[in-house]
């Protein structure tokens, strides 16, 4: 159950109230509303504390469900909007490696028509052999590329002891496909004060998708982006599979954004550009896709990163489906 | 290896020569091209048949590819062309029940644009115990449509025994996803005199869908179009997971036409829309759909079915997202 | 519903009653019983017809289901009886090659405990460019191994066109993976008049194994093996993965035998001994196994093949196993 | 690469000598080596330390490979071993509900047979809205039930920060599914001094599962005990699907032990002793089992916890088959 309540002092003494008949409940104050929330099939009568509402779902996913809330959430990413009716482009490196790679990718993606920039300083590496990202140094130089080209910055956090570092130097802060049933990290970005970019695990449902953004949201944050990345499948032609009904069906399930990045499951950068117009034509509010200015020379995902050339050419193309589609 | 001659004579020639050195080889007249083919990893030095090119491929999906065929086939439907840089759309029930029924859908899919329609007559049904389908008497239906609207018709094929049957009433042959790998069905078809919609098994690899392509071209059947309609992942949301990694790929690879069914993955009318969009955005050359003058009654697939206000919808928004990509 | 009557003469009344109301009907000597079955949830009141019996199921599965027919139903290949409380061993070639491989193949399983001998006279392969088998030459050699060893011959059928020869020399007709929800050729194998092996897709889900099964008795044959042989999943580290979990769920929801292959999920020889091991520990009822007296020069299936030092270890640990489960 | 050096002295020395030619290398005492690893590829010549083997794989699990380390590795957990040719029987609740259930249930795995006592304390769950676990009190409660019974305890950690705690009162520590490659977690696992039970993903590869044990090993930690409990795949009529394929590849290809859970795979009591004696066919060292004394009234998986006397059922057919395999 949810409960739309006046203001903290009613959330407060609700969950008081509620707690005080031995069911769990939480106080949250999310996109202009006092809510307190139970469990779904917990409903109380006669409560004493007034309430504006009390909203019964059928899901465990309450507070991202757009059966309550109907109008799109738009979230923002240093300033800029994300939301329904509009393309959000990020774009930049897998990782950041030199200061010069850094800079040069966010001034032409920016010259391009990027939103916002991305790159990985902290990296998830299924080998520990491998390059595992530059860490504070990584987000140093991002940092300096947000500040020269004014493009909000975007990058990966892995251990939530790293967050403050993090909410320091970047504008949004990304929860990795590996880690998006990392419980204990979605509990902690509920108090990340920025907001939270929350990939879908190439092995997790939809619906485990929308509860792990439920995580977030409960312990405070509703600056929720939900990133459909790819699954895994038995097909390895390309490097997962584009689930673009995940995105038709997050559109319509929920009022968070929901974006769509077609670098992981293309693996390779010629199949980028048609999964990033599919990705908008099934309604995503946006992408985030891999660019690097020498892609084969990258330290880590070398042949799914675009060139600046094939960039230009996707941003051209989502335009124009996006005009086709009726957003700007 | 495919050996390009310069005749049918030529072809017998070289096909008699290899197969006297004790190599398999197969001789056919494809895409305006005399063609003997063998395994590719069959190379022949010193032929004696005069040859106007030997073309070597990695793979055994040799003549489907487009590494040496690099124009786009167009296939012709009842004298319509499915062919690259255009969009065709196939629409129409699930199965033949009525005649009403599928003369009301026939009118009302040509008025809103379709440009071929569909309608099963054999049903391959999981379960013994359902609705397996009118048989002839579901062909002649379809034939009657065809006839008054003049749309080409479209319908699938279960049985080698009925292929005259199906020949006689339909335009085009629809092999479904059950029986993509059904080997027999394959090199009959190649003798069917009219194009096959090869749909993609929801269990089956890109690989596998072009070298089930593969046996129908080099048993003598050309006109091939290729139809993703979604594979079995572990997420059940959605019926089955469209792959639209499976189009941008097909369309690199492939001369054939490639199409899309966004009625199986979506599994409901609700997803139908957006599904057809990314289908078309990945590069797709046109769709196949689903739609019922009352859907909620319909003998099988009842959620999936578009009504016919959404269908006009789906038409309409289709025609604009293929001018964003500069088809017609 | 399934109802049991008390003779031919019944059942053909009934099913003609039950028709006159609308309703399908398919009558069926099956396991000793009069049936006549219809879609389960057709419930008929004041049926005139007197029935021993009427069974209601809330499955599809209805002939199949061990809930109605709780003793185990013993199918018998060539004379020998595959049946719960023992193990069942077939092994032989992937595919028929030559008359020595095929009788030194026999000789050996044989002599080893084997109690059927498998090959591949038309097989089933993904590209049209690989060995297609040696079609009714490989049924004779087949044949002649049968009657130099006793050992009953289960081979593939691929093309229902090919059943009466396939009849003629093999005591047990294998249905491929490919080939399981080939509808046309599951009713056509109800009047082959021999067992039929049921492998499952490595697609499909229990539920449609079972239900293939179902297609098969319900055409009047009963006699049954279902074969588990691994699904297509996201990890390709072996070829398939071997669901054991669908053995132990066949065992408890059919009276049919269950057999397991270990060879194809395996895909290479080193892993053949646990996965035959886990079939038989998970419940199966036997084992189908591939076996070559030179493996590595095998015309299909080079890998997984097991050499007759490997099967004699095999069938040694196979025994001792069953015999901690108390089996024979 | 993987150098073994004399003593620690060397390993400090060399890992010094190669980190100065600008290559990563790690220094680790494990299982009576002393080692420096470096990324396979990185092949040094002409180092100066003293080596008394360098060994060269061409995987990045070199740690964890039987290639170099063809012994088996026992693990011990508070003192009781877990090796290759005995199986270990870890059995208890999923969730520690009360002190009278986590006693009951520990006492009766004790007598009917099993090696250690498992039971969580902090759970990760995929909606927020339910029971997260009892926390501290669990562990407390875990503790007390092994003073009493003897029993070693294993437990899950999930937040990184609590791993103090989870030491203090454990005797091993699991690592979740969902967790599996939360690569943070698994470096400081490194420093746990505690062996770790380290689950498969669900959605993970073989090769990432032996490459997470990689990540503990290389952080210091040798104790590793590899779980298998089922993937994801298209088939959902059991929970997940066991791959018994991946315990005989990980058992030819680690030397670290591995065992198979069986409960979550098939997530309903009925199919647990099956996949139990599959796990342990395919070749496993040991088997983890929830058991719960009222399985219907438990606060988490409910309907796969085995009751007491399916427990004494399973054990006993489970020594049975090991004997059959040779095994104590």
């Amino acid at each position: 159950m949810l409960y739309i309540v006046g203001g903290p002092q009613q959330g407060k003494s609700l969950k008081e109230e509620i707690e005080a008949r031995g069911v769990p409940a939480w106080y949250v104050e999310l996109w202009g509303h006092y809510i307190v929330a139970t469990p779904p099939n917990a409903k109380l009568q006669d409560l004493k504390t007034p309430v504006k509402a009390a909203i019964e779902l059928r899901t465990d996913g309450q507070l991202v469900s757009r059966e309550w809330k109907r109008d799109p959430t738009p979230v923002y990413i240093g300033g800029r909007e994300v939301r329904e009716g509009k393309i959000f482009i990020i774009a930049g490196p897998c990782s950041v490696e030199t200061e010069d790679q850094i800079m040069k990718t966010a001034r032409f993606v920016k010259e391009a028509g990027a939103d916002a920039l991305r790159g990985g300083a902290f990296k998830p590496r299924t080998s520990p052999y491998t390059f595992q990202g530059l860490g504070e140094e990584g987000l140093k130089l991002l940092a300096k590329a947000r500040e020269e080209t004014g493009l909000p910055a975007v990058t990966e956090l892995m251990d939530p002891e790293d967050m403050p570092l993090v909410v320091k130097y970047a504008d949004a802060i990304q929860v990795g496909a590996r880690n998006m049933q990392n419980f204990t990290l979605l509990k902690k970005l509920g108090r990340a004060g920025k907001p939270v970019l929350l990939k879908r695990g190439f092995g997790n449902t939809i619906e485990e998708w929308l509860l792990a953004a439920e995580y977030v949201a409960l312990h405070g944050n509703g600056g929720i982006i939900l990133v459909e990345r790819g699954i895994r499948t038995f097909d390895k032609t390309l490097r997962f599979t584009l689930d673009v009904g995940a995105i038709a069906y997050a559109k319509q399930h929920t009022h968070l954004p929901v974006i769509g990045d077609p670098s992981h499951p293309a693996g390779d950068r010629r199949y980028v550009i048609p999964l990033a117009l599919a990705i908008l034509a099934a309604g995503a509010d946006g992408l985030i896709v891999e660019v690097h200015p020498d892609p084969d020379r990258a330290w880590s995902d070398a042949k799914q990163q675009l060139t600046f050339d094939q960039f230009r050419e996707l941003v051209q193309k989502a335009r124009e489906v996006a005009r086709a589609l009726g957003k700007s």
